[in-house]
């Protein structure tokens, strides 16, 4: 994975920060260090097929996962991706949110993806903001974007997202403040990361870490991203930039296909560890199993009370009827 | 209602301001006054049957609505529940944009709900924003948030919601500016509170007052909200905060399940008095019933010319063909 | 078309900018000079049947086009609209995000429409922001707007609508940057500009010019507006407004009934020149012909290498099953 490591050039850079969650799919990080700017770092992603008719990309032979691997970069890096085709499939890489020529596009309309068995380099330029008029800028590349397949069953790669075939990509401005773990959640016709409740990923940090996630939506229908007990301002960093930052704070937030956002959160912060549910809050989407979990654990990493309890009831219960569940919930009292 | 009054302690409040609107749900005001900071509120909140199937929150025995009251309010300060369940259903209050343990998270992952005649406690927490790095700060809990059941039917309270257990919760900035009127709009499947046109809340006020309007979305589908002849700043207030104030004003807004936002109008400003409307915006629901009328009186309260038309036509028509009342207009030339 | 010119009063006002692009819709351009504030234009529509069961608004008789012209006004401004029905269906024209009184509202609740045959005048007025309280300001009318038919087929103009009355209106804020080129997107239904691939519009630029985008949802359907290797501010303009603005940049975004937004991009900026697509992100919708091409020629005006083979594959592709242009794909390599 050598080759699948950045630079991390941050001003604020620590060598703690940016960790990847391996259960979720091994990140790209930003590792400590001062690398010049402009840098141009080179990876290789392998698109493997996996069980369940899935596919998924992954940063090394065998480690495909779904959702692949986290991306960053800082703005005015270039990332150079030797994309391998280990499948019987056509397919590609195309990323929102960077610089990219026709020949990296990931699209059929320009000849741009890897047939079965292919390798082919997509090369994904950033850049900082720039002068327009007046006190504007055209913006930066900075942002919390995605990459997926632009090619596998049709022209838009309609089949390798249905099955797997999509990541997150972050594009940081220098001086953006590190979070301490990451989770990508990527919302999918009625499966969160393609998997649907009790199996949905179960997300762990502890009281007082600071966890970004980065929330992707695809596929067909129109969903809505939920977190109980966090909250974030709807801006580029989920946090107000200043004082005066008018932006609104929210908890709920539209995830449409093709579209993404991030935010940071200190997990538990004013409201304690616990099992804290993340869903989608479409009624029967929520009801269909687009739920799943938020553990924040106590600050020296064990188990808050009660924590077992509400993962034993997400894991038991039916999600589409009536919880049975009437008689075990204690706590009542005026 | 007199435990259902909390304190309103803005820098600017006034006792004018921040009026219910009985018709619409009683709201639990920020009253005159200068209390402290970070001050408890205690209110009590009955959850009852209703005509028709329904189930609403009242602050009174026998005085639940669709939606429920309005609640309000200050960052920093603390609302503590008493639900009271007179139902023959599960149900609980869920909170959106506000800091709850998980005891108080309505959900019936955590057990946190009242049974059949239950009597339980939530306590909602609220926060100023806090420093984070630079000039950089986590937010507080200021917004147009909501509140719905999260039990009924569901483990994700698709019974009660569908069934109108849900209402608006604002928590304020201090220096806030506080309104003349505040209506609550939720946008719910195929109805508008609970209701299909010409059925759907008429909400009145006199030209030159500031209306506030806080926006629900709930349900299975998705919508857009516009309201004729007034526009806000899509931001927290609804107001550009500076002359540099880069928000956009729109006067239609995605509305979808679990969102909300709020904004403020002067009544008919520019635009004069009349019988504007409001309605979704995706076709086949303004067509199906999605609309309403923003009534707004001249100054002195008296009904403007072509209101009682308008009003007229609005309860008459079909709202899903093509209008038979093209005789009837006027106003004509070139 | 003469009345139809309106009078350019930027402060950065150049001749050469806010060309039309007839193909696809007469614009209403802001032209060179110094108009004071406050100016009334009058200009008369044409509403007018189309081949294919289509109507559409035009700036002179003959002319209608679908959408209908890009009117602009700055803040301050009033825009007398003489409509001439041409056709022998009820209709009006509805204006979002500017000023009128109930009698140009354009919906039949206030018998604002247009009987088949007649003219009727519609009274557009914008404004400036007003000081609210503290450093806050009621919004004034800047934005990227649109207008449509409210009164065919039902009184919420679902058949209007549905049969391409609808355009673009901006309201400039005095000191934006004016464009070189203006593109009209609605999204539609299954459709764009009520066209689907390869028939929907190739819109063209010469690389390096200031293109400006107003994308409007309508109909009954959700849409998510994707534009390749060009993005934007989600704010105001599309641009950062200063280089603390906290907006999000994007290059996907939510485009719903009702709902408009612009931004202008310096094109192919970064990427260089080529067809680069422009689609709804909903797999099914981009699959089923929700797609188009921005063409950024070289600065010359010539053709980009590979373009052609690009447009031919646009043309070619059937957009719903897998290409079979396999084979023809070049610039493979490790």
């Amino acid at each position: 994975m050598d080759d699948a490591v950045l630079s991390r050039r941050s001003l604020i850079a620590t060598g703690a920060v940016g960790l990847a969650v391996p259960a979720i799919g091994a990140a790209v990080a930003l590792t400590g260090g001062a690398a010049k700017a402009g840098a141009t770092r080179k990876i290789t992603i392998w698109a493997e097929a996996l069980p369940g008719g899935l596919f998924g990309y992954g940063l090394a032979p065998g480690q495909a996962t779904v959702p692949g691997p986290l991306l960053e970069m800082y703005e005015g890096d270039t990332l150079e991706i030797t994309l391998v085709n280990t499948t019987n499939q056509r397919l590609s890489i195309h990323a929102h949110g960077v610089d990219y020529s026709t020949t990296s596009d990931g699209s059929p309309l320009h000849g741009s993806y890897n047939n079965p068995g292919e390798i082919r380099t997509y090369v994904w330029r950033s850049r900082e903001m720039s002068a327009a008029a007046g006190r504007r800028f055209m913006p930066g590349s900075a942002g919390y974007w995605h990459y997926h397949d632009h090619a596998m069953g049709t022209d838009h790669g309609t089949g390798g997202v249905a099955k797997g075939l999509y990541g997150a990509l972050i594009v940081r401005r220098r001086g953006d403040i590190l979070p301490d773990k990451q989770f990508t959640v990527v919302f999918h016709d009625m499966t969160i990361n393609n998997k649907a409740a009790p199996n949905t990923p179960m997300f762990e940090a502890n009281l007082g870490q600071r966890v970004e996630w980065v929330a992707i939506g695809h596929g067909n229908l129109f969903h809505t991203f939920h977190l109980h007990a966090h909250r974030w301002v709807d801006n580029r960093t989920g946090m107000l930039e200043s004082v005066s930052d008018p932006s609104p704070t929210v908890d709920n937030k539209d995830l449409n296909p093709g579209s993404s956002f991030g935010f940071q959160v200190i997990a538990g912060e004013g409201v304690g560890p616990g099992a804290w549910m993340y869903h989608c809050h479409v009624q029967n989407h929520s009801d269909g199993g687009m739920a799943g979990l938020f553990l924040v654990r106590n600050a020296d990493g064990s188990m808050p009370p009660g924590a077992e309890e509400a993962i034993h009831r997400f894991q038991g219960h039916a999600h589409t009827t009536t919880s049975t569940d009437t008689d075990d919930h204690g706590g009542h009292g005026a």
